[in-house]
């Protein structure tokens, strides 16, 4: 429970009396309970010195309570109201509180407005948002050890695939062997729909697997990534079925050069933006500039939805424990897509990976 | 396009001069264009009488323009900051706007002050939420094609289930087969983690499938659904694994009842909350009343989370071709869980379920 108490001392320095947390994913951070909610309620409310207790849905009290969580948990049924319910347990603890924090970027207007009902003195412009991204920020050392777990079931998916991959077999049938595979390990759990695209349908880089059939000659495109523990890996690799034309074997060897240069410029003390410009320069000296059309990366963690994002503008240093992608593309309309991606942890001088499958150019006819 | 063309008639007749829509389920069912733009800013901006435009990342545009959307879209890149662009495009069809109207139910506060920052003279309080909920509560006919289409593929995966289900798997190996049959016939997604609760497992009923290993005696419960051009099924079976003692026998038997009871009672004209009673009832009088944790039912369409609610408190009067879960549950801890569901739609005197799979008792080993 050190997050907790460093949580504390946040909102006692800011002048927080009560933080209302309500991301699934924050509070699985702060407590090792992770559940969500859907469109239930589910909140941490966090005091500068008291204990904080967790609101949750009736029917989750009992996981809650054999989680490991030691404060109080209060449930509520889903014909009551909650954001009552919960303004009781509040004033429990302090009869008229005026200064809330909460998560602006995942808090709903709706939700704020129902706090707002319940506490209508008080205060909300306090967003805890930026405090929350600091502490997930820079990883821990128990948290390296979940990423490198989740990066090692993303390398035996990239194992499974590429045995898998065969002319004629659909992209879905490729996606659900590996996920069959990986269920069998006990890896119930992917961190987002496993990507498999062939040929031209690569293109689009958000597109969907598909039952498009795997071709000879083409690039298939492979991005995928599973939970451990509430910890996430995402990994890229493109590979060849078969002998491949001019155009497809340099611009997978463009991608790889701009990843292979991003990964060996990493360091405490660049910034987000300077390691984005390392990838898109080796991109835009090939000519391939207008076809790299997403950031360098995205931070990692208990999601891909968090700091530091790698992108022009963003002048944020990287330092040590930092984790994030790497993930040049180059999708060129109507031929093909490639994309290659390590998620990395930045080191005192370079940068570990999480994912160790080659990134030679594997034929998986060969 | 009616769907839109009725949306505008309503933001005429309440003066709302901007709707932005940010709830990517409400952007696909007034579009067709289906997509998760995770962390990224995706709006659908709808105008009393002009044409609305799409707003999306770079990387989605390709896919916008081929997914039959006939209106603009206007692409952004990611280090660009996409609510300046969005004002832009806004003030090029009204050049000062001053009443949106927001989906808070689903805007964050962040967003919603980027928004105010943008047009700070301009009123935000207009709710869009009962707007599109009620358009999204009654189900057009094609909506209910999807809804069966659906539904039959629940059916099948029960099929795969009841065959997989033997003691000594693992609840994980059970849903790997699941998901991996259905994928190799195309069904590529499904609406949410497919659950198989092994014996005592099951009384956590929002627990996850794991490792636990089937035995025999027990009762085994799954809940499962499948995504079938964006509509959703979700369904419930409990199925025992060779003979049962007397106690699991009747608390199938009193769910059961229950959830017969309560699809016979449905029709036009009776409240959601006297539809939760009749299933409560039955669970009441047989003595097991604590052990039904949750509400009856929920809405059912492109999401599990919308109306109508079958739960206490809500008056809401059923209607035709509302479509909703029924779904009771008795869970004794530490012993077993079991849970019965069908989705219906209402029809003209009573309600047709979207899946047909038996629900009196299967013994598996039989």
């Amino acid at each position: 429970m050190k997050k907790l108490a460093q949580l504390q001392a946040q909102l006692q320095q800011q002048n927080v009396e009560v933080a209302y947390l309500s991301d699934p994913e924050t509070i699985q951070y702060l407590t090792g309970f992770g559940s969500d909610p859907v469109e239930r309620v589910l909140a941490l409310v966090v005091f500068p010195d008291q204990e904080p207790f967790l609101f949750a849905p009736a029917l989750e009290v009992e996981d809650i309570q054999t989680s490991g969580w030691q404060f109080p948990v209060y449930g509520y049924l889903d014909h009551e109201a909650p954001f009552e319910l919960l303004a009781g347990h509040v004033r429990d603890r302090i009869a008229n509180p005026m200064r809330f924090g909460i998560q602006q970027q995942q808090l709903t207007v709706a939700r704020l407005r129902a706090l707002q009902f319940q506490f209508p003195q008080a205060e909300f412009s306090f967003d805890l948002t930026p405090t929350i991204e600091r502490m997930r920020l820079i990883k821990t050392p128990a948290e390296i050890d979940q990423l490198e777990a989740a990066g090692r079931e993303a390398d035996f998916a990239f194992e499974v695939a590429f045995k898998t991959i065969t002319p004629g077999k659909t992209e879905a049938a490729v996606a659900a062997e590996i996920e069959y595979q990986l269920k069998q390990r006990g890896v119930m759990e992917m961190s987002f729909a496993t990507l498999v695209q062939a040929g031209k349908h690569a293109s689009q880089p958000h597109g969907d697997t598909g039952l498009t059939k795997i071709q000879e000659h083409e690039l298939v495109l492979l991005d995928l990534g599973t939970v451990h523990n509430g910890y996430i890996s995402d990994a890229s690799r493109t590979v060849a079925v078969g002998s491949l034309d001019d155009q497809l074997r340099t611009i997978y060897q463009v991608c790889l050069d701009a990843q292979l240069a991003a990964q060996a410029a990493v360091r405490p003390g660049i910034t987000a933006a300077e390691l984005d410009q390392v990838a898109r320069d080796v991109i835009d000296q090939a000519g391939y500039g207008e076809y790299f059309i997403h950031r360098l990366g995205h931070g990692i963690g208990m999601s891909e939805h968090e700091f530091p994002s790698i992108m022009a503008g963003n002048d944020l240093q990287l330092a040590e424990n930092m984790c994030f992608s790497l993930e040049p593309g180059i999708y060129l309309p109507g031929v093909a897509g490639v994309r290659i991606e390590d998620c990395v942890r930045v080191t005192a001088t370079g940068c570990e990976p999480f994912t160790h499958t080659t990134k030679t150019l594997q034929d998986v006819l060969r």
